[in-house]
This record gives structure tokens, C-alpha cells and sequence, in this order.
């Protein structure tokens, strides 16, 4: 991947003139069977800018209460588009058309007016959980009959295509606009790429601008991400595999009360209050594995392209040896 | 009322000139215990003017989830202010103070910073439920303790003064500001006022003059809301025995499937699927009877100045003839 | 007025159900030649609301540089609608076509899109200048072959039609929305009309909502508006009479050192230096006599309704007793 | 430099972990005698994240009319921190401590709250122009007496420094804070670092995350600012020389009218009305040459990193073989 970023073809992308971020916007596109892509230096601003670009003040966006547009992105979408939200409790993280089309406010003149549904597939709070294509459809369809632009916050929709089969090409007809990022599973180090029409596209250049994500000789990191786009998509598999045998591993543990069933690289699982959360992530940290607290006692792991089979043993040697410590 | 209103002294109140919309401010802050307010032209205002004040954009509002700041004031916390919100979902819209303190945000780059609790008393959508004093209390000590601000939407805070026979005198300890509707069950025309410190106070001066809320000879309509503050608290009781004989009424409906307690002068009940809610309504309205649909199948009356013992009568009388049309 | 007042018959004006607000919007629409109104508590507000729905956020207002929307509402353009301006320097307020037409943005992703050109007339800052009909029709041509909307702050109009003898219906032509006030010049105590088409005014009520400009039983006031806009209109030729009158009055003062030739009803002038303006507002003031200070030495005098010949000679008096002090 | 981004250490920035970018960090704040910084995807964004970060919501900030946080940037002042400007017009960009003064408003519920002074060092709209030590200390004692915060726009401050003889680490006495670009003259191919005391990076940090700007693994990037800053600095003299050599032959063209006299790096010029400026600049393109076009016959040449004396012979040859062109 360094390789490849030092060789790359640069100019300045402010003027659009810089052919590898031409190359990966492209690339992008046609993978989701959509038109044009819009290179970013984050997930939050594809997101965000996404959401900018298909509401105006007093519209509300339709979300589920735990999605990352909403909960960790800063409050963006009331700070960028003074936009309300619609929040929906969702089955880890999914919604249901029936509850999207419940959350569509009548015309009235105390409401703001619903213009968008963001769904995000996987769901990281719910534990990297996939939506179902009917389902996805279904909302989809909804949408479209009551003219809502329809957002897909896709920053690991990698994870969710290899975990269900699904094709990347069918996404563009259920959605309007999709955030895909180059970092987290893919390795890239910087940037995450927003897709939609080309009208669509063309409108985000300006909030980019104003958001100050237009970069100048951007391909260096551009290069990265397409390297990561054409090879290490495939390579999720091994992230799933390994999550999952990290579930099995952490259900015969006596500390844990709980563990979410994986469906893709998360893996969710709540300890028994009798070890603190805080004790059981700094005896990991000591061992140098890093997890991420989820709430009081559940803690997340993330397998990636830097956890390897060997890494894999030594993260469940060390859940073992946080047996005594737990007891 | 009119003749109070004809007889005012005026002035500029943009230059605080006015001495009616003075005198008002001055009386209904001391019967809050706070020390000044500010005349304004709906609860909207006053309501968005106060959520304004306290907060920052990237800041967080707690509120629940059907409360009136939310829900019916067109998305104006993240209109004007910028802000996120955390919705609760509260028993009848009134919150619990565990509730309130869970939902404030850890110090965490990814999240808003909470700034601002917002209590509804009585609560609208929870058919004019009253908080008790304790509960008030204990999460006015919550965020207190957690620096946040209190806010109080008012609207309906005399009915729950009268129901519950608490002081008006002693919210000033539990609020750092408060919005009172002078129109509503008072019976004043136009306006409401937000009270609060006197730093406070002078903080909304300059965001009512950018909300256009800074009007010029507005004596004549606070005369209105003096008079109605002088005059018209006490007669709320006979609005809350009139609610309470009506939901007695509507129970014995066989076309009534549920109806909420009514606490105060809003009595809110369901009708049995086999009633369409728009027939009933368009029958009432035959009649000459108002009332508004309120999710599908849910109805809320609402008693007021306007409707004496006869008018009840009539409305007794429509609901018995609503039988044969529903069954 | 008062008697109109208490006599206007009312209702809920949220729900569009006021008679007197309704009949006051319409007359005002169509005296200027326009399809709809919207009542609001101020001009401020009405200014707001139309630069609000004539724009989205990352668009540019042109407006000349002492224009009371950009100096002296609080920044409202950025505050209300994210919206940068484009200041020109007018002739005493007043702009040219050619002017506009340079400040239009050329279509680049780093200038926000240019959409609204706001003129006022008569000019505030301007020491009340009117626009010739010319002038403003080749702006409205301008703006109007570039695609922009086209607002007028008319909170003066009026005395800009008395003193041209233009005629209001045909104001409808050359703006896309006008804003109108009732109380100064008019002596209506509070309110200001925004006019424009239908769809426009339909699209204004959920911003003068969210604003909390939605008022209940709003036609007392409106009822002072309808009964200024058909009785008060004519006598501003008195005003305008006094104003000329006071303008030749101070240019024989040894302490004025120059005289804005006054166009309408408000007197501009600056003191010579050794007269510090403090000292002149305060001896007026001691005898009753309100003026403002309008920059260093400069001093602004209106005359209106509540300023009849006697009081004209009143100022006269005190303008001459000014100079002892001022020697 | 390419070496240097491949070799870089990095980690995760959004939780603070990459070494590389924390170097550069703190080489720059050091560099500037400041104490902390933030490294941001582009100028646009350091500067809007310190506008926003110095004002609230009905705040003003004076700047120069032609500034480029204000023309350049899309309108952000208004759109991300709901400011107003006081634009002012400067000498080449320049601005005086008078004029400063005289932009501040009076306290009066009217106007917003000036709170931000933004200079531009060198100025782009300016040609380039520098400002003086003495003018800038003037100014920054003015903003401090009247408790306004003082930010640098310093896309292009070391060709200030070079061309001057200031030095950097005395700039941290005159602003609060500093926006620094790494690309542009530096060569660097992406970044900005924005520089301030440790609390108000603190306070950036929340604000760069919601609009987009936190990277992950960003240390590649900023290893590239860090080769810049040690390595791209003092050869901007040569740029200089570069640019006074081309004003020079410029000023013999018969088709040139006027060139502002180059100071730094930029060179700015008026072609007469006889050859109109989109063939000049075609015809550069031709053969391989960039210029912008900067108003009405006005073009803009910069002299950068990737024009050596071989490649300015080229441009004066062309400069040449424009004029059968032109007459």
C-alpha cells in the first residue's frame, strides 16, 4: 500500500485535477452502481455533507437511536444542517419499514418535514449486525413512495457484503446517497468516499469546500484507498471467522454474562458485574490488546487487518488468564 | 380584558419604554420567586429564546421525547440553537431524575456536551399530567449537580399549580428559567413571558430582537396578560371538575376504548378502532364542538375559559348521539 | 384605533382562523399588488422570514451596506439563514443596477451562490431616500434575469409613496416579497406584514412559527394595522412637510455644520465639533424631545403622527435655545 | 518528502495516538511561540474551525473586504459559526489599527457582539502584500484593549517571514491563534496545522470532529508537513526573486497596463482592455502554463517549488510571444 501511494499520480483535487482521486471516485462508484463519488478525509464528513446536501433547515432525518450519524458524529446534524431527527429503537440497530413509515410526520405546520431516512449497514452499535436485502428494500421502497432521500452509512458495508453475499453493484437502486470508508476493515489510512448522482455529487463539492475537506494533492492517500478497495475486501472473511471464534471463546468464559452474536468483525458482550469493566480493559491493555467499553460492562472487540491467527491466540490467552482476576 | 387593554400606558418597549409590558414582567417574575422576565409573543418564543440562551451549538438538550419544545416547535432546537437532543420516553411526559442523570453525556470528543434539562408542567401530550414537587426537585438537584441549566416549559404551569396546590413562588429554586403562557387557559390574547435572572434576562433581549420578538407599543396586549394573571388562575379548578366529569362521561361510551386521567383540564382517550377518529371529529364539528385527533384513534378535549357548565352540557349531549354513528 | 381594537372580531390565528389578521393580510396584499400576507409581530421578523425562504444556507444576500436587515438586525442573514452578504455602498443607501449586477457571484465552488437582492425604501440610513421607480425597476430587471429573488424592506414604503407619488399596486411587479410596517410612520402599536405570492407565503408560516411568531388571537393588534393602513396613509404628507421645515431651521444654526436635504419624514445633520452630540440630545431631552445619535455628530429626527405643528414650533424654540449652549 | 511519508510512525489520530502528526503539532505551535496545535486537512478548515471556536452565535468579525476567509471560503462565517462581518477596506489587504477601532460596535441590542479580529498575512487578494511588525502589533493592541480575539490567517505567513526578516516565534504575543499551511508555497501535498494556547486547541478538537476534519492514521500526511517545515522554508526566497523578475517583464509588455508591486511570491497584474484575458491565460495554457484569472483583466501568477529559473525562462517567452497575440 505505501507502494502504491508513492507512486501515485497527483494534482491538486480543489481544481479536480488530481487523477488518482479522479481513479478512486470512479472505482468507487461503479462498485455501488452509482454515478460519482466525492473523496473526503472521514466518515463523519461524508456523513455529515450527505446529510447536508438532502435536507434543509426544518427538515427532520429519520435514524435509529444508537446510529453513528446521530450519536458520534457531535450532534453534526443539527450543528451542519439545523435539521431535526426522528429516533427509532431499532433490532441492533435495524429498522423496520413499517416503523420508518410510522415516523413520517403529516403536514403540519408544528412539524419539520421528513426528508431523509439514514440507515447504516453494518450497525456498530448493534454489534456489526447486517441488514437483510428484503428489509433494506422494503424501507427503501417506503421511502421512495413518500419522497424521502434515502442515505446508507456504509463505513463498514464492506463487512456487511461479505457476510451476506449480497452485491455491492445492487446497493445504488435502494439508496441515494452511500458513505463508504477506506479505513477501519479496509486498512487504508485516511478517507472515505461519499456516492451518489452526479447531480448529487456535484452539489456536495461545495459543502466539502465550505467543511474543509477539499484537499489539495490528495492522491497520495487516495492511492491508498484504492489499494484497499482492490485488495482487501475479500480478506473481511477472516476478520468474521476470527470474531466469531473470539464469541465462542468469550461464552465459555465465567466472567461473561452475555455475549451478541457476531455477524461480522464486532464482537458485543456484557461481564458479569462482579468484574469491573474498567479492571478487565486494563489488564488487556497490559498485554497490549485494545477494546473499547460500550456502556456500563460491555465491552467491544474489532478484528482487523492487523490481527492476525497468531494475534487471535494471544487475545484468548489473555481472556484466559482474566479468569483469576475476575474470581 | 378589553378595557384593560384599551387603557394601557405605552411606550417603545424595543427602547424598554413600555410600562404595562414592564409592570408585567415585573409581577409575573415575582410570582415565580425569579427575578425578571421578558414579554414575548407566543411560548414558541419563549421556549426557543431560553433553549437558546443556555446552550452553545454542539451542545445536547434533555427532554422527553414527546415534549412540546421537541415535537411541536418545528424542530427550533436545532433550528436556532444548533443543538442535539436526548430524547426520553417519560411515564405520561414526566421524567424520573435516574432517567435524567443516564442520559447526560461522558466527556467524550465524539459526543455533544449536555447543557440544559427541559421539564413541560402540566404536559401536554401526556394528557395534562402534573409533576409532583419530589420529582421536580430531585432533578432540578441532578442537574444542578451536574451543571446543567433547568428549564420549565410553562405553558400550562397554572393548572398545575392549581391541581396540585404547590407555590408558584418556590419554582423559582428549581428552575434557572421559566416560560408562562398568558393565552391558553389564562385567556389573554397574545403572549407569554420568560422569567429568569436578571443576567439571564438581559442575555434574551438581544435574541428576541433577532427572533423579531421586539415589538413596539406591546402594552396593550400585556394589559391583556396582567388582567389575565390577576383574574383568571383560580377559575382554572372549574376547567379541571369540568375535564374530570367529561372523562367520566366518555368511559361510559361503549365507542370508547381508554381514557387518561385527566389531571387538569386536558382529557385525552382513545376510540375503539371500529369509530373512525375523523368521523368523530367531523360529527363534533357539526356541532360545533372542537377537538383534535391526536395520534390515530387518540382525541384530546380540552376545557377552557370559553366552555362554562352549559357548554358541557352540549358536549355530553354529542357524545351520547356519537353512539348510533359508531355502532 | 383603540375602539377598532377592542371591536375586531378574533379567533386562533395559528390555525389560520383570526378574521381580522386574514382581512388585514389581504388588504395589505393587495394594495401592493401581491397574492398573500403574513402578520407578524415585527419588521424584523418579517425581513428575517423572507430573506430566510428566499434563500438556503451558503447563499449570498446583496444588500447595501447600511441596509437595516445587515446593520441593524442583530446579524440575523448569518444568524437565521447562514447566509453571507455582498455590502454595497448606495447614494445615501440607495444602489444602481450596474452595482447589483457586479456583485453577483460567477459560479465557483469557493463564493456561496448569490440569490437575493434586498433593497429598502425609503432608506433608514439614508436619512429616508427614496428610490425613483426607474432605479428600481432596472434593479428588479437585473436581478430578475440572473435568477434572484427580490425583497423589499418597505418599513418606510409608504412615506417613499406619498413622497414620489409612485403607486403601491404597482410595488408587486418589480418584488418578489415585500415587507410592510404598521407601527412607526402608520402609528399602528405593534406588527409588520410580509406580502408576496401564495406559495411564497405558504412557505413563510413554518418559519414565522419556528421563530414563535405564531401568535393565538392576534386580530386586536391586526385590527390597529388595518384600521393605520386606511387612515394614516395620507397625513405622512404632513410629516414630510414638518421634516422639510425643521431641515431649513437647522441649516440657520451656527452649530450645524450640514443638512441631509430631507426627502421624507426624517431629518439627518451633523454639529459642528465644538457642539459634542451628547450635550445636544441631552438639552433636547430635558424639554421633552426625543432624537438619536446616528454616528459622531450625526443626529437623526423623525417626524410622525404624534408630532403636530405645535410641536413642530416646540423644536423650533428649543433648536434656537440650543445655541447659547453651543457657543 | 515522498521517503518521509513512507517512513512515518503512525496511529490512530482521532484518539491522539500518532506520533508523527503529534511532532508536527508541536514543532509548529513551537515554531510560532504557541503552545498547542491541530492538524486539519486544509487552510479552509483551520481558519473556520478558529472563527468558530472565538464567537458565537450573534457575534461579528471584522476582516479585509477581499479577506479570504471571507470571499473565499463559501460564505463559512455565516454558515458555520452564524456570524456577521464588518468588512473593511484595506491597503492591498492591509488593514489599520484606526480602522479596526472604528469596526467595533457599540454595545446596543441591534447589533451583534464583535468579538474576532482575522488579518491575512501575506494577503492573497493583496498581491501578496505584508504587513509591517509595527501595523500588526498596533492592531493586535487595539483587539486586546477591547477584549477581541485576534487570529492569522497565515496560508502564506512564511513568505511573510522570508521576505520581512520578522521572525515566527514573535508571533505568538499578537495572536490568539494561527492557521499555518503546510501545502501551497511549503510544497507539503496536504494539511494545515492551526496553532493556539493548549486550552483553546482543546475546545478545537470537538469542533474539527464534527465537521469532518479527524483523520485516522494521518501521520503519513503530516510527516510530508514536517520534511516541509524543515526543508521548504528558507528556499522560498528564491520564489521571491522569482516573482520580482516576472513583474519586471511583465511591466515591458505593450499589453500589460499596470503590476501591483510583488513583495512575496504572487504577482498580480492588469492586461489592457485590447487583449482580453481568457485568451491571454488560453494561450498560456497552450504551452503549459498556469495563471489565474483575478477580476476583469487582472491575472495571477505565483512562483512555487515547481518553477525553477528554467521554467521562468519558459514563462518570459511566452510573456513575449503573447504580444502578436495581443495586438
Amino acid at each position: 500500500m505505501l507502494a502504491a501511494m508513492s507512486a501515485a499520480p497527483v494534482g491538486d483535487d480543489v481544481y479536480e485535477e488530481d487523477p488518482t482521486v479522479r481513479r478512486l471516485e470512479e472505482v468507487a462508484a461503479a462498485r455501488f452502481g452509482l454515478e460519482a463519488g466525492l473523496f473526503c478525509p472521514s466518515g463523519t464528513m461524508t456523513n455529515q455533507i450527505a446529510i447536508k446536501a438532502h435536507t434543509e433547515p426544518l427538515s427532520e432525518v429519520i435514524c435509529e437511536q444508537t446510529a453513528h450519524v446521530y450519536l458520534w458524529e457531535v450532534g453534526g446534524i443539527a450543528f451542519h444542517s439545523g435539521a431535526s431527527v426522528a429516533l427509532l429503537a431499532g433490532n441492533r440497530g435495524r429498522l423496520t419499514a413499517a416503523q420508518v413509515e410510522a415516523a413520517i410526520r403529516p403536514e403540519n405546520i408544528h412539524y419539520p418535514t421528513t426528508r431523509l431516512v439514514c440507515l447504516e449497514n453494518t450497525h456498530n452499535r448493534g454489534g456489526g449486525s447486517c441488514y437483510s436485502w428484503d428489509d433494506m428494500a422494503a424501507i427503501s421502497e417506503v421511502a421512495k413512495r413518500h419522497g424521502l432521500a434515502r442515505h446508507l452509512d456504509g463505513a463498514r458495508v464492506f463487512n456487511a457484503l461479505v457476510a451476506t453475499g449480497q452485491r455491492s453493484q445492487d446497493y445504488g437502486q435502494l439508496f441515494d446517497s452511500i458513505s463508504v470508508c477506506l479505513s477501519k476493515g479496509l486498512g487504508a489510512p485516511v478517507g472515505s468516499v461519499l456516492l451518489g448522482s452526479a447531480d448529487f455529487i456535484k452539489k456536495t463539492k461545495r459543502i466539502r469546500k465550505v467543511m474543509g475537506g477539499g484537499m489539495r494533492q490528495a492522491g497520495y492517500i487516495a492511492a491508498a484507498g484504492l489499494y484497499a478497495l482492490e485488495n482487501n475486501v475479500d480478506r473481511l472473511a477472516d476478520d468474521h471467522r476470527r470474531a466469531a471464534r473470539l464469541a465462542e471463546v468469550l461464552r465459555q468464559q465465567p466472567y461473561v454474562a452475555e455475549v451478541l452474536n457476531p455477524e461480522t468483525n464486532l464482537v458485543i458482550f456484557r461481564l458479569h458485574d462482579s468484574l469491573p469493566a474498567a479492571d478487565f480493559l486494563a489488564g488487556l491493555e497490559q498485554q497490549g490488546i485494545k477494546a473499547s467499553s460500550f456502556g456500563p460492562q460491555w465491552i467491544r472487540f474489532v478484528t482487523h487487518l492487523d490481527v492476525d491467527d497468531a494475534g487471535l491466540s494471544r487475545v484468548e490467552e489473555a481472556l484466559l488468564a482474566a479468569v483469576p482476576a475476575a474470581v
